[in-house]
């Protein structure tokens, strides 16, 4: 309980520093006899790695996933599935100088007010690096999931104050910043790679939808979907405000705008509007989920800063190369993981309820 | 893990629905020795019960609290600390008519959807009467944060698109609205008379605000300091979004505009602005920290509406009397509560580290 | 996780002291449209309360259960159940001579070291009396069992050095000590009534039986069935020792000896012998679960004893009227009880398994 | 909670099967600033690893830990610490032969049972081996209680019915069985030999003390130290049963016997007897806890078994060389582990009662 830790029934746990020997995750409670190989966990992680386009970070990282338990004759055993990633392109003589400098926007200062000690290189723990193991982790929770036809699509909504107009899913994963919308991205991505010459960086927002959920998932009161969603989401270190259905919009609304009428919909019980955005009290609808995430700008730029040191000095201090000058394409993957871990935890606690 | 209990080692669990014969809260994990009666928890009751003013729903209930355990002569024993509110005003059946109805905005499809059964009276479970056991709770809370020096501010920030110019915190509990300026007061009053007499309801937006928090609280990854107070505030039924300092506003940000650089404030390491919203990595730099919530408009509205019952036929529904036109006064100390458990939660897990 | 809650997915949360207002406890997680009523809780309150019988403290209580929520038109609704029995014979005074004293074998010591502060008044939160919550909570756990036509008995197999010979279930609740040997009752009612007229006290054994239980209960490594039971059943303050199967026979074992060849029942797989008492890896085999519990003697005796009081100065105590001669009969329901709750947990922490 | 974990802020996750690539442990909440490195805790995994005497099996495993994360320049910084052990001596075609038959007194029935597949070699999850991830898991943990002068004594009380007499610590790591009699010990050596001979196996109990523990530790009603201390070691396969102080012999005593009474012990109060062993209500008094363990003898036995297999066909089966004649010497350091992580659990929670 030290917050490495997240599901109740599907429970996952990371590890790991940027610059250390490894990182990885544990997953307790995978279902038994589902197919599981490297195979199926490598495409996620590729989505999310860097140095995939000249719109990331140049890091050069395979983020190879090695699976460690849990799987025998190629299907799962009910075991705790281990996946181990080798760090590779470990340059920690890059952090040497900023070794006891607060950078701006980074968990240097926290983290040492924490425990009293810091490991510098490359961030640490606090290092996005975590995420793959989330990543490889929501590769096994999204077989679940499509087992059950539920999909979650992410997608770059807005780099800065350019948003996509279109919403064409097939579009998304054809272009490096991962947006809905093929005649926006060259603008989205001529932004970033402006702002990335400027030795600066840009913040986004990711749209999220959930599709084919059933109806009946989340708990009430403190463990709402949206609520264990929200965790969730806000755990990606980059995200600094979420929305679901309306959102901020909801704030200027009046009640008979808002309330979403109950309609036939194929014979079921469905809903003629979809302000709420999937979930009522908590609890899914079966209509589509609708969520959206603010990026903050990576804190990691080129410029030189001003900031103090651990001896309180005032220090100038400039980030070496290799970082995103935008997260929206790498978090996309990472936010679908998040979803894909919450999402199997609440199925599977649905199915404990029949006694 | 049903749902119903919040924080590792300082956790409650609510129970208790709309119309039943009480709603109450066990809080476990109160630390001993603490000065606590009925008096330290009935004012903040107070602060969220209905029929407190002219814009909040006439149901009467004077929310007394009983505190059942927990206490000896006055002071904590360690034990759980037990709270029961009996329900009063139990007018069942105002809700006779809709028993069998959607009723739009509701959970009221979404629990029979999850559990094949619902107690309709009122919304039962997830009626928003469950957060009074909150308030209650994060009474208690609350003292152990006053001992720190820690404060939380909350306030009305906007209904529909009238919002707040001034901040003046000491205008906060001096009008009906709860707004933090006194001269806006009177207009975000009049809006809600107005949707009221529309038999409508209106939106609006918190500000929270954290002041003389430590640095160091909050856990890396899963648990960040803004991952457990998104999914402790987004458990309040009515908020659908969620920011975190610059919040949506950091997706058009660059870095060198958003990193707060860190500057000597009184011979220790501070920040110079502060659009981080007091933390970072997940972990709280010693800033205040600033939150805004999205809050819908309430879903009972007096105005006709078409939707479906339970034998999926089309049906108008009509939500009788006493409903809140704007939840923003009453949700003022949930939000208030449920940060003061979450920090409170946080505070015991770093005090548990020094081994 | 201050020690008050029990299970996971089915899980309990107890409050209350000897001579408080009230006990109670809330049981989060109980699947819905489980018929319920107070009827059902009852009966195994009657079986745990104090004064049933001559060998019984004759302290009164009706230990009358009170539902407070999670039931609707006499069905659970998903909900948290809350039941509250108020306390009634409460004779504080009793308790004035021996505010400052730390009584032997009592927590009077123990609480103090741990808390700085205790509830003198018959043992505040470490009273027996809190075990009366764990029996409401096991009624509903049994009645979720009785659907799964699992059988939990338990007996007293010894009183002192005196043991049951012949096992007849029928006779169990037909003596007031709940052994399943008839003629042997009366010797050990005897003998409790002996050790009373002396002022003192004994122990004794109970055995547990589990039948028709499923195979596949329980979890690997640290949740397995046995070491979950083990917990639940230490939590009673008496029991000071817990055997499974052969248990401390099993020591003096050869494998040849110990291992249950499987072998064909009913066309099932079954074993041949079960000294492993119905539980291997951790998991349940499908036969009979085979437990025994020692019970020390009751630390409350009428005998003057000399000991410490707070101002560590010697002093002569003596614990007055109204205590248990002997546990073991009303120790039966509350173990019971205690396998129950872990069963069930167990029950639907399997039944999640299936994605 | 799939039941891999363990501790609630230290915190424990095992994984790994016994023929699979790797084993490992995470550990999540280790205090930061404490020195770490491998040779911490490679002692004592040689103290469980196999082939370490002529009493053990046979099979090679250097055990060699590797630290993944959570340690820098020597120290750890509060994130969580991965070790992981590779499989050496991975022999997988031995079990071959027994895939699909239930071995009499293993899990491969029940595993079956509860997911529909296992892994057949060598047990798979349910291994032994797993054990030596608790023990790495151990090594930091007892760090941690070293530094506040707790120790943990364990050693082989018994072997079959040959009982140590004299108990000397020092002699305890001088013998291979790890007895605290030195005399004794060749006489328990000589019936292990014996059985191993003859193709079987033997059980026996071992002792646990644990001294200088603070009183305070442990939680009141489930969370009391000896029930969390009782599913620690029953969660360890080969334990039948658990004592606290007198065990099963409390049942057979009187309370005027069983009673401790305060005493002035060096200015401070203690108990002049110590029949509770250490812990009263759940929470220690400061003076020495005192366990014993019950060990079945092995299930792997060299002797021909009739048994059935998946079939349900009646088969003969041989487990094939490299097995533990009597598991006492090697379950010593994983009831050490066990305890020592449950203790620093429970310091940690004791430390968060400050507020």
């Amino acid at each position: 309980m030290a917050g490495n830790s997240f599901g109740i029934l599907f429970r996952i746990t990371t590890f790991g520093e940027s610059h250390g020997p490894a990182i990885g995750v544990v997953i307790d409670g995978v279902p038994p006899n589902l197919a599981l190989s490297e195979a199926d966990i490598q495409p996620e992680l590729d989505r999310r790695k860097p140095g995939q386009s000249k719109i990331t970070t140049q890091r050069k990282e395979t983020d190879k996933a090695e699976i460690l338990s849990g799987v025998f004759e190629g299907k799962t055993t009910g075991a705790p599935v281990a996946i181990v990633i080798r760090n590779e392109d470990v340059r920690s003589q890059d952090y040497e100088n900023i070794k006891n400098v607060f950078r701006p926007g980074h968990a240097d200062f926290t983290y040492l007010a924490k425990y009293g000690i810091r490991d510098y290189r490359g961030g640490g723990r606090s290092s996005g690096r975590e995420t793959a193991c989330r990543v490889a982790a929501g590769a096994i929770a999204k077989k679940i999931l499509a087992k059950q036809k539920i999909r979650i699509i992410v997608y770059t909504l807005a780099v800065g104050d350019i948003y996509a107009k279109k919403i064409d899913y097939s579009a998304i994963e054809q272009n490096m910043v991962r947006t809905a919308d093929a005649a926006v991205a060259e603008k989205m991505i001529a932004k970033i790679e402006e702002v990335r010459k400027n030795g600066d960086s840009i913040g986004g927002i990711l749209q999220c939808e959930i599709k084919g959920i059933p109806a009946g998932l989340g708990d009430p009161s403190f463990d709402k979907l949206n609520a264990r969603l929200a965790q969730a989401l806000m755990s990606i270190a980059t995200v600094k405000g979420i929305e679901f259905g309306e959102g901020f919009g909801a704030a200027n609304m009046l009640g008979s705008q808002h309330n979403d009428p109950f309609v036939l919909k194929g014979g079921k019980a469905g809903v003629k509007t979809n302000h709420a955005g999937g979930i009522l009290g908590g609890i899914s609808t079966g209509e589509d989920i609708n969520i959206r995430l603010a990026l903050k700008p990576p804190s990691s730029i080129a410029q030189k800063q001003q900031t103090l040191n651990e001896d309180l000095e005032i220090v100038e201090t400039q980030v070496k190369g290799r970082h995103d000058p935008c997260l929206c394409p790498r978090v996309v993957p990472v936010a679908e993981a998040m979803i894909a871990l919450t999402l199997v935890d609440c199925l599977m606690i649905q199915n404990s309820l029949v006694p």
